[in-house]
C-alpha cells in the first residue's frame, strides 16, 4: 500500500487514448511547472541540488498538480503563476513522502528508476525528504495570506499520520475496512483534496465550490488509492514501474485481501494471516489464483468506481463552471486505468 | 556531530549555579510552553499522540525556547502566548532533527533515554519525524501574517542541508575548518538565529534589533555546537546522557580532531585518516591521550569563546533593552558548562 502515484499505464495501447487529451490541455502548466521546480532546486545548497533534481523527474503523470490546474481553471486558459506554485506544493509534498515511502518499504524501483533511498543511501533520503517538505512549506509562505500554509502543512501532518498507522499496522492481522479507509483517506485523500480546494481558492471560484471541489479530490483520492492497491496484485511490472506482490510481502492488508480473506475457508485464510504475521512466506501466485476464483478484481473494481461516483456527486451542482468537465476527465483517466487491469497476466 | 543540545550538566554541582538564575526567571514560561505543547500532541490522532509525547520530554532544557522568551521579553515579566507559540514551533522542528538524527546516527541513548528509534522503530521514527515538523509549520501558520512561517521555513530546509552535507562527508578525510564551520552554522546556527529574530520580532521590537538579536542567535549557535563536539571527547557519558566518541566512531571529523589532525606527526594523522574512513577500528583512548598531549582542548575551547565574544558584541549597542542582560546570561551558561568540562576523567 505505497503512495497511489499516477504510475506510468499498464496497458499503455489501451488507454493512451483516455490520458492523452486530459493531459495535452496541461501541457504548458506542466513545463511551467517544471521550469518552476528547477528554478526553486537551483536555490538549494549545491550538495542538495543533485539529489533534488534526480526526485523531481518527469516521468510521473503529476495528478495533484493535475488536480490543482484543472480546479482554479480559467477560459480562456492561461498558466496563472499562483497556480504554479501549489503545484509545486503539493508535487513537492508528495515527492516527500515517495522519498521517506521508498525508505520505508526498502523499495528499488519507483518509476521505473532506482528510488532515491537506493540511488543516496536511506539516511540522506531521509534529508531529502525533510528539505523537499521544508521547501514545500517555504513556497506555501509565499503567498499573501497563511491560508495555503495553514492547509498544506495540516495536510502534511494528516499524511504522516496516515503513514505512521499503516506502518504500526505491518503484519497486523485485525485490520477492518473502515481501519484501511481510514488510511487511505488520511495517506493519500488528504492531499488530494487539498489540492483541488486549494486549486479552486486562487483560482477565485467560490467557497461553495472549494469544498465540492476538496470533496471530489477526497473521493478521487480514495479511487487512486484502491487503483494502486488493486495494481500491486493485478498490474504489469514492466508498466507500472514496480515490483508487485509488495504490500502482501511487508504485510499490508490492503482492500484485495481484505476481500479475500473474507471469502477464504477456515484453513485458507489462517495460511494467509500467517503470511501477513511474516510466520510464514508469501504464496503471491496462490493468492492470485484465490483472487481469481473469489472474484476479488471486479469487487476491488467495484469500490474503485463507488468513489469516482461518489467524487462526480459533488461536482454534480457545478457543472457550469470550466473547471467541472475537466475534474470529471481524470475520472475517465482512471476508469481507463481500471479497465487496462482487468485482464491480469499470468492467473 | 550530533546536533547540540542544551544537555544535562556535565558536572551539576559545579554550573548549577549558573544554570538556575537563568532558568527560574523562565519557569512560567517553560510551564506554559509544556501546556501549550501537550495541548497540540492531544489534537493528533490517537495512534501518534504517544510517541509525539515520549519526544516532548521535559528533560532537555529548552534552549531554542529559551532564545524565543528572552529574545522578546518585556518587563513585567508576563508570558506572551504568542512568545509561547513560536517557542514551540522551533522546539518542534529542534524535536524533529533530533529524531531523523538519531535514526542516522543510529544513536541507542538521548538525554538518558531511549532514542524514538529505538523505542518505536527507524521507520516510525522517520514518520514521527516528519509530523513534527508539519506541526511545527502549522503553528506557524497560525500567526496573522506570512512572517513566521516563511523564517522558519527557510531554516528548516537549511538545518537540513546541513544535515545532509554532514551525512555527506562521513568518513571524509579532505573536511576543512571552513567545511565544518558551514555545517555547524546550518545545522545549529541558523534555528537559534530564527529563535532569537523571532522572539524579538514578536516581542515589538525594532527590525535593527531583530538582526542584532539574530547575529547573537547565530554566533551563539556556533558556540553551542563547537561546545557539543567538544563534550563528544570531554563529556561524562552519565551526565551528558549520551555515549562518548561517537563522532569518531561514524567518521565524523569535528573541530577536536581537526585540531588535533594538524597537530600530529605524520604516520599517527596517516592512522588517525584510516579510522575516519572506517578501514581501522577506532582508537578513542589513544586520540584523548593524543589531544592532552597537544593541548586540544584549550584550542577548541578558545574558538567556543570567540563565539561567544562575538555574540555578545551583537548586542553591544542594545544595552538598554530587556532582552540583552538576559540573552547575555546564556552566554554565561555555555561558559559554566565548558569550565566543567576541563578537567576530563580518565585522561
Amino acid at each position: 500500500m505505497s503512495t497511489a502515484s499516477f504510475a506510468e499505464p499498464a496497458r499503455p495501447e489501451r488507454i493512451a487514448g483516455a490520458f492523452a487529451p486530459v493531459f495535452a490541455r496541461l501541457q504548458p502548466h506542466m513545463v511551467e511547472l517544471d521550469v518552476f521546480l528547477r528554478s526553486q532546486v537551483a536555490a538549494f545548497e549545491p550538495e542538495v541540488r543533485q539529489m533534488a533534481d534526480y526526485c523531481i523527474d518527469t516521468s510521473g503523470k503529476r495528478i495533484r498538480p493535475a488536480m490543482v490546474f484543472f480546479s482554479g481553471w480559467r477560459e480562456p486558459a492561461v498558466v496563472s503563476p499562483e497556480l504554479v506554485r501549489v503545484a509545486a506544493v503539493v508535487e513537492l509534498v508528495h515527492l516527500a513522502t515517495l522519498v521517506h515511502d521508498d525508505i520505508m518499504d526498502d523499495a528499488s524501483v519507483r518509476r521505473g528508476r532506482r528510488t532515491a533511498a537506493r540511488a543516496f543511501g536511506p539516511v540522506a533520503a531521509v534529508l531529502l525528504g525533510d528539505t523537499l517538505f521544508s521547501h514545500a512549506l517555504h513556497l506555501a509562505s509565499q503567498f499573501p495570506t497563511t491560508a495555503v500554509c495553514l492547509a498544506v502543512s495540516e495536510s502534511t501532518r494528516r499524511v504522516c499520520a496516515g503513514e505512521i498507522i499503516q506502518t504500526m499496522r505491518r503484519g497486523s492481522t485485525d485490520v477492518t475496512l473502515a481501519d484501511y479507509r481510514r488510511v487511505i483517506d488520511l495517506k493519500t485523500a488528504e492531499l488530494f483534496r487539498v489540492s483541488c480546494q486549494l486549486g479552486s481558492q486562487l483560482g477565485g471560484y467560490p467557497a461553495a465550490f472549494g469544498e465540492a471541489a476538496g470533496r471530489f479530490g477526497r473521493h478521487l483520492g480514495m479511487a487512486y488509492q484502491i487503483y494502486d492497491d488493486l495494481a500491486d496484485y493485478f498490474g504489469d511490472e514492466k508498466h507500472i514501474g514496480k515490483t508487485l506482490g509488495t504490500d502482501l510481502a511487508s504485510g499490508k492488508l490492503t482492500l484485495p485481501l481484505l476481500v479475500l480473506m473474507d471469502r477464504l475457508a477456515a484453513q485458507e485464510r489462517a495460511e494467509l494471516l500467517e503470511e501477513i504475521r511474516g510466520a510464514r512466506s508469501p504464496q503471491l501466485p496462490l493468492h492470485l489464483r484465490q483472487m481469481a476464483t473469489h472474484g476479488v478484481f471486479p469487487i476491488v473494481a467495484a469500490a474503485v468506481q463507488t468513489e469516482i461516483t461518489a467524487a462526480a456527486a459533488a461536482l454534480a451542482p457545478w457543472t457550469q463552471l470550466a473547471p467541472t468537465p475537466l475534474l470529471l476527465s481524470l475520472c475517465d483517466v482512471l476508469q481507463s486505468q481500471v479497465a487496462a487491469l482487468q485482464a491480469p497476466t499470468g492467473v
